[in-house]
């Protein structure tokens, strides 16, 4: 290289690897807001454990994704030099500055997702280790498997799907890969779990357990917005293909979900904020080739869905899915795969290169993948280990039971320490 | 274009796509902060509807912008395919990789503000879908039309401030067109729905109504000031006349506004977090233009400002504006603007470029287009579909009757659901 | 410059301006963290003042750095024209685009994190005005002192121990400039303040003194976290030199702390979310030349640190520390400067270019530099103006004593006002 071509060739991987590092703290960020809606939403019993288990759980799906699950999505391990790593040695397959380093951290941040989603459906009643295991076995194994087959064309599904339908699966921030799928392991899990004590009477008739606190749910939820925008924007992993275009129609699809939601809703506080999120879980699948208009429409779809479907878990379904995140991430990331297949082709305004056919396949090959591992994983670590609290330790609360201490000590009584 | 040329161009568009969003998410983060400096500002039975109405002005806000206000304000609408939206067909007039998107991205978080900071005046006490339509109209019409006027050269007031004066209308990140507008707005609004029930007894004394919370007060002006920085500096809207010079300005008006309320003040801690924000509202107008040491000294005074002028609202002109959004909006808005003029002059270290009269003239034009328009757009609604609460709903608290659910419902009778 | 020149130039400069202006952010976000933190880890009675005191000494470091400490470490003022500040006159010395007061702001957030350290460790009886004085000296003069000689080679101190042993001392993102100097200096002035009254029996027993709300201690620890990833990776200061292998070692070491901590501190909240920073204090120092197995080590051996070495603190020495500030910034900053001259090797997997030996002499040099100006600014000031709260006033709390006001007053007797 001469001198100019590598400042140039610097200057790009520097600005590539700011780029995708906001995305990264950006989706970091988010996971605070996951911890803050399951505070705000379990009773105050309750609180202490989402907050340690969200933070346990980004950990160790960082362990996990490092050394067993990138390699499983990507075939990229970090088992070399630090000078390699950095694209720095003559030959290194690394990225130059560390921007295939800073992709890992970017990637983590989904990944770590899944058990964040599933987080918040088991609240209130599961073991705390057991818990951690099924993270790691999800986060190494399951999720990048299903990530690899769709973001990095592992085993031919795409091929598959683009000589079959006319174009691949697409799915560009994860309604399907993240969202869906992280859903979808949440509904095993929660069917598995069981319901709450005292959630339903003996006839079968829902028990009101109403959330503990809505400003803390309402943070949650902003910190989940704020985040998505990287989620989906720097999802594009590099300057050059960064379009506004994203930015545009999650912000739309956000609004969408947020009217709808409050209409639908009824002004309740807890659609609402949640309703943003169902509009913004719909929208990252084609979200760089819908119509702003088109995003418009499937954000308020979603923030509909969320609402009609959380009812209808509540209390006709009976599924006792604490933060209704089975609907939220399940049912809308599935709308949303399908959607893009929708309002991306170009006759409504999108810019096309979809088929509906594919999207129909890759988001039920998604759900149902989920589905399966959500039941064989929960299932397997039931029948060897246990994944309940005991009835006793449920009614103490999960805080006093697994960490000693409840949310507000000093005016709480704080057994043994 | 030759390829090297678009390479080129697509990188720096890149760059810019990924600025502009920055500060867009910046701004967007800024709204969870007017929702939770409301929510300690307000009684307990009001913080749920500070949160709600918060989210859904935005999303409101949204719809009305992008449908309306932004081609009232730059003549641009979005009604063209997704491949024109994103600068990706031959002789699209929008920019490259979706530019033109996130800058309305940008400008809709700025326009949102405004019934976000009508919202902390008119708490406690205001109808939800009232409010609702008044911001419509306001997004959608009042604040864009005067927008245009400055940000925009529409109807040619800047050319003919600048043949009168010298220099057009300077409002950099809009001390003026944001903040004082909003204020006085807000100003009309809060006469319009007249005092909370009980703020005054009959003698005419002030009665106390203590914030509910603190913490989540700071907590909505730390998000509010972290934000700040991308309200200020990503004003510039391309890396290419990105400036140091308005962050540390933004910094140094913070700081001295901070110390100013803090010993006016008396060390009150809803003082001292609202005069950090009375800082950056006053510096928006110059802080690319002034000296640090001038946008020290016009934090300063902005920070005494609000905090005699709160007082003087609260007890003297017995306006009863919740969070005292006119005082920080409208007058430490209109002390910016008119700062603008004096310490950007080069004599006084700034770079200059300004005329102190055609601040005057801009800041007055701003304030007295806005207190009319707000006693039009309220008095409106008022005469038309109402816009307080009857007292009895204003007594159970907003929460209650509008949402049917408390801020913390595990602990509260929560009747109806 | 011809213009091609110049535009690449002013490119490259808005890049590394936009750069280093999101690191300041993210790092000033973190005294968000360093509040809330201190806010849920005190009781309910002083958490007003943990508020109002980091916001004001964020303001007093912002004037102290900018008019004395900024000379002090870089020989760099402000005060000349707002032209040449921004790089816009003739041979200003300045960088272009206000890049140099984007470096001021980014390096002063640094700086202020020390009065922030320090807060957390004299919670709850500290007089108000005598720690803003220490804030001025500390930031003023005795902190810039030492950042100078390692980061601007004042003095020649890295020349001497260049030649000694090889290196010089290397601390890439502050592990102790920043962390040991504040968490030693905290430890000097937790010392001479005293216990807080009724804190250990006559017999010498500890006496529980609970947290007040454990999520508002983990929202501080999660802003502190996502602001972390700033504070390491914009300490490149330039897009030219940044380096993801700065993020993922910051994550891994992230991962081993929170991992450590949730074992050796059996699921207490309190320490799995301090022990997520006492692995990115550690990792601080090496974070640019460490192997990610390396930090994920250190991070776990920091995270071990914490809860072992926090309750030998409350127990065995009974140093009344209330937040740990010595424990996490203090020692485990040390461990960190020390790993980084054993991680770094490439022996190791490293990058190089460390001695041990260095990395030994100037992390002790640091240690003890802060331990002894800790004991001589509190001691000076406890001998002239006396720096703790009468007991009468710590018993009220420091909120009604020095604020007047309770952190959630519509629920309280505020007296006063």
């Amino acid at each position: 290289m001469d001198p100019i071509e590598s400042a140039g060739a610097g200057l790009s991987a520097g600005g590539d690897v700011f780029f995708i590092l906001m995305g990264a703290i950006l989706v970091f960020a988010m996971h605070s807001g996951f911890a803050f809606l399951e505070v705000g939403t379990v009773r105050h019993k309750n609180q202490v454990n989402a907050l340690v288990k969200i933070l346990a759980d980004f950990a160790i799906s960082t362990i996990a994704y490092f050394f067993v699950g990138y390699a499983v999505a990507y075939g990229v391990d970090f088992l070399v030099s630090a000078a390699e790593l950095n694209g720095a040695t003559e030959g290194s397959e690394y990225g130059p500055q560390g921007l295939s380093l800073v992709k890992f951290f970017f990637l983590l941040t989904f990944a770590a997702a899944i058990p964040a989603i599933i987080s918040g459906g088991i609240a209130e009643r599961a073991r705390f280790w057991p818990q951690a295991m099924a993270t790691a076995i999800i986060v190494g194994l399951v999720y990048p498997f299903f990530e690899g087959l769709v973001w990095n064309d592992n085993l031919g599904m795409q091929d598959m799907l683009e000589e079959t339908f006319g174009a691949p699966f697409h799915d560009f921030a994860g309604s399907i890969v993240v969202h869906a799928v992280g859903g979808w392991l949440a509904f095993g899990a929660v069917l598995m779990l069981g319901r709450r004590n005292g959630r339903y009477t003996k006839e079968g008739k829902l028990v009101g357990f109403p959330p503990s606190s809505i400003p803390w749910l309402a943070l949650g939820s902003w910190l989940l917005c704020m985040g998505w925008f990287g989620f989906n924007v720097m999802s594009a992993q590099s300057l050059e293909s960064v379009s506004g275009l994203v930015a545009l129609n999650s912000l739309l699809a956000m609004a969408g979900g947020i009217i709808a939601s409050l209409v639908v809703g009824r002004n309740d506080p807890g659609f609402i904020h949640n309703g943003a999120l169902a509009g913004l879980v719909a929208v990252c699948a084609g979200s760089d080739l819908m119509h702003p208009l088109g995003s418009l429409v499937v954000g308020a779809v979603a923030g509909a869905l969320f609402v009609v479907m959380f009812e209808a878990c509540q209390r006709r379904f009976k599924i006792d899915d604490v933060l209704g995140v089975w609907p939220l991430h399940g049912l809308c990331g599935l709308w949303g795969g399908i959607a893009a297949g929708i309002f991306g082709l170009t006759e409504l305004g999108g810019l096309g290169g979809v088929s509906f056919l594919s999207q129909l396949v890759g988001s039920f090959a998604g759900v149902v993948y989920a589905g399966i591992a959500g039941f064989a994983v929960y299932g397997l670590l039931k029948a060897v280990v246990g994944i309940r609290l005991s009835a006793e330790e449920e009614h103490r609360g999960a805080d006093l039971s697994i960490h000693q201490i409840g949310a507000n000590p000093e005016t709480e009584v704080s057994p043994g320490r």
